[in-house]
């Protein structure tokens, strides 16, 4: 049982980790930081080195068993930032209930399973031993945030070289397969969906989704670094959170809503993890969008620049982590929400 | 006197017309037809044809004296779209007062001119005839759109080769230069600024803005293409207007205020007229952003994605007109925002 | 029997059509042009609306039955121009061949053949009756120009509402699936490969492909259009062609070998028609290259750059038409590649 | 008296430095390391952490007083590599010269001078002093590579708080003002021209420029990195250096005639640096380039792209120093071209 808080801080370029500093001022040893959970101002696409470069900066500085998750790609007015998921079992206060949170990483994922069912298993297994471990209810479940490898050219061509087709022989398109690869494993383990409607989705046969399920895709990993944010009775700390779901790009409803609720249960909005992509049938609400169709912008630059305006919106600052490339997180076209709020004093 | 109307169509591509025959379903004569102002799917920038496609595919089917004002770049939600100013001062219903519109075009700007006072005092000199013809006064009027030349490297090399330096050698550059002419021009047409003030802000001494400016540059036309759209107490329809600002790039604010206030006056939003930039001073309430560090995406582009979520979400579908680079246009970050509006019957 | 000749003339923009009023100059009637060969300055990509309005530009002023191939993307060094193929019979000069040409378009490729067998097929039966027609053997066929159309995302929608499954839900893919079934169906008429090497190369079971077809893929049209360029004794002018083949993305000798052939034959350098690719392995003689892993620029307009300055190199100047996306056209990596030449007076 | 020799090796990343274990096995200890000159693959502009990355991982390993030059782009068919120069005066054969080396860092330039005559002086001083202390005569000096800061939009906003205008406000174009200033240093200090040509130069007053400098831009240093490599008659070594210039972006005469020289010489080529630029005037030999009016790939792009082309061709691999942005480094238009070539036994 691992209670826990959040710190978020800005970062003035990917390999600025002067959160570290600050976090120290507000008492946090780096050894008790579960995870870092950044977004960076590459393109979010395959040949983000943004990525690679926070990923080596940040890693020499925390525990061997700690994640990084670093989503690429600050489109519009969305802010480059850090956020630290700080281990914390001594909040002080008496509430009745509070977050908690596990990281882990699976063993590499081969590279012929990449974006097939085998990576759905790892990350399914995986997810549901983690929910176990945390001993909460599935529906205490949040939020799972994925970050999981792509396939590059060089990896494309060993497969063929082993007779092995790989997932995708576009390396932007193997980028998709893999988040909706761990999505799907992701929406089984929290029983959002069977095991059969996830092998149907992933075979391209009907639509599945996590609402909870947050995934992104880099060159910087060849495994899958996994974190789990849930509620728990056995915790006690003010931290909160809520999930929804956009249903389509500009779905602000759904995050005002949820906002609102907030606002009445007496919390204040501390991070939204947002999913964001193009609607794949190439309109929304019955209007044409031509995110799909601009060879010069990949189409989920545009989805994070549009959702992010809305995320920002609702939070007040751009230091939102809304991340593109929403396979399975949400429906088609929309995606996956999660807010972290913090309540006031209990007393 | 021009009483009008206003009818919004998707376009399917730049060189769709079939709005015409749409048009016609609801009565409407071709040469009615006052001004096209649509969003087209190019990048907005320099080498945006589909503007271009747009005018030569639009221009053979309207009267002489219309204008066309085609803006590039329907970045994130944004969908393509056509808006047709028409003509019509029986409106068979009687209204205390109404819109009306005039649209013109300057004599062709010498490149010389172009970005400086000779196309500030050109822009200026014709809006104000414009306001004098309608028989408006400045404050009834709500929006002037404007399109403008910019510099293409032939150009650059033109003026050169006579001894001239252009007011900018960057092509892309250029587009904000004839944008912040054309606006400063309009802000003095509007008495929202004096003619001082304009020449200081143009020469990047202090800071100078109208809310109802909304200029667009691009390589497909020499001259400026003018519109202006007022409320006239000798005219009666149901078509409103009401102008604000945003003054941020999320700003939602200014939008649902607007539209709240539109809602209490018994008004249904028939389009936005926003323009949107990326804040110049490189961050947003005190967070740093990236759109003017990205060498892959303009930063035109980047905000008017952000920017048409929030539009899109207040009016509830993709059809909104959003312009990048607003330069003089709202205040440095903002940008300025007209709402056409419709109240019901009047009985 | 159609002699002909070529005239090529620099564009100032996509809609230029001042190439007609140079040509009348040389003698040239508009109703004598069987082809307009050009390179515009879009991105050659699905969103390239400079190919549209050049057809739009170019179409009213030609006879019927002449075909129009723009082919988008002058990277790097390359310059915007058209190459005109007349019909000319009267040479007025005594050869003993002469180059000759025929102009088509096929049937509308229905959504579901493209980039499929029925596509194939379709070219390659309408290319075998061209040269029937021209009365040539398939051996003096020298360049098999086509441009053929892709799915965008309207057409992607469409198909699978009706139950059916595209070629490619991604839509720069199915350029790329359009040309691919494009090449193979005119290296099935030039008798390079058979029916069955066809089928599979289509199908991704081994390679094959044509070094005298040059496919490029475009929004702006629904059927094909084909040209077939070949020598022919029963004509008398001054144009000869010779084709070759690139190996890879940067075989110069490929190029400077055929030149050092013209020039020994007394012939002068009139064109270039090159395809360029990444080469699909990633690398190129053992090195990594980056073309295929960049998601900012789509590998095509890569190849175009570079393989471009080599050609204009070649010729002594940037109006060569070099087009990306070479699948089938040249081996894998490589592009086909035709020169145009002119003998001196024969006496 | 620093004796070198070179060893180029391709990487697989950014962040990769197996080049230090396969030069071990030539026997190379890292604390012999002189300078680590790279090409990465990031965008080459204001946002490519790849150079970032690289820098990080390689100044680990090498020793305080070692420069690291990491040019991003290798757009088209250029490969990632890294180029290092090595101090060795022992190379055990008897050659009546041999290439020398040395490299330095200059103290951090202010913001306030960056692309100014601060920047200017402070190369100009720096190599004049390194080519004294090599006891070379200016006319050995074949290749001096600077690599130095850019503006970001932090530093732009830092500078304006202070009321001090920067050499530009938009950060793209800071690469090049900075370039420019480096440059005409460097061609100061070899003589090439005097200093009031440099100021004018760099004031925009006529034209003037190095063949023998090499600058590129990064956000990942606030100082200049410069390597200046000349022959010396007090070394003894097989390595050796020609110069010359392109005269525009497709003068494959100025390579194949140094190539050409290179062999009559009984050299094998090793290295080419070259420089590449757009055309500022928007023409190339009378033809009308696009480079300048592309708003979706910046000019240093393409030009990397077309001349990459060229070097690799000339070189028989992709693994060429081709960097872009020749403010000052060759004619307008054209860039500076320095071979490496080594002789064969002396004996």
């Amino acid at each position: 049982m691992t209670g826990v808080r959040l710190l978020t801080f800005p970062t003035a370029g990917p390999d600025d980790t002067s959160a570290l500093r600050l976090a120290a001022e507000h008492g946090v040893d780096p050894t008790s930081i579960l995870a870092v959970i950044g977004k960076t101002e590459g393109n979010g696409c395959v040949n983000d080195f943004s990525r690679t470069l926070s990923a080596a900066a940040w890693e020499p500085h925390l525990r061997p068993d700690a994640v990084t998750v670093f989503s690429g790609g600050t489109e519009g007015v969305l802010s480059p930032h850090v956020n630290l998921l700080i281990a914390d079992d001594d909040s002080g206060e008496h509430y009745d209930r509070g977050m908690v949170a596990a990281a882990t990483t699976t063993a590499p994922i081969p590279l012929a399973d990449l974006g097939r069912e085998g990576q759905m298993d790892a990350v399914r297994d995986t997810v549901a031993k983690m929910i176990a471990d945390l001993g909460v209810a599935t529906s205490d479940v949040h939020l799972v945030l994925v970050k999981c490898p792509l396939l590059t050219s060089t990896d494309i061509t060993e497969l063929r070289s082993q007779g092995i087709e790989p997932a995708s022989a576009d390396t932007y398109e193997s980028m998709g397969r893999s988040r909706a690869a761990s999505s799907l494993g992701i929406a089984v383990a929290l029983d959002e969906i069977d095991v059969d409607a996830a092998r149907d989705a992933l075979a391209g046969r009907g639509t599945a989704w996590s609402n909870r399920a947050s995934a992104s895709a880099g060159a910087e990993l060849d495994s899958c670094h996994i974190l789990v944010v849930a509620e728990s009775p056995n915790a006690s700390n003010p931290l909160r959170a809520l999930h929804t779901e956009m249903k389509d790009g500009f779905d602000l409803d759904a995050l005002t809503d949820a906002a609102a609720l907030i606002d009445q249960r007496g919390g204040t909005i501390r991070q939204l993890f947002v999913k964001a992509e193009a609607d794949p049938s190439g309109s929304i609400r019955g209007l044409r969008h031509t995110m799909l169709t601009d060879s010069d912008i990949n189409s989920t630059r545009h989805a994070r620049a549009a959702v992010g305006a809305l995320a920002a919106a609702v939070k007040g600052d751009g230091a939102v982590y809304v991340s593109g490339g929403a396979e399975h997180q949400g429906r088609p076209g929309g995606g996956s929400v999660t807010f972290l709020y913090e309540l006031g004093d209990p007393t």
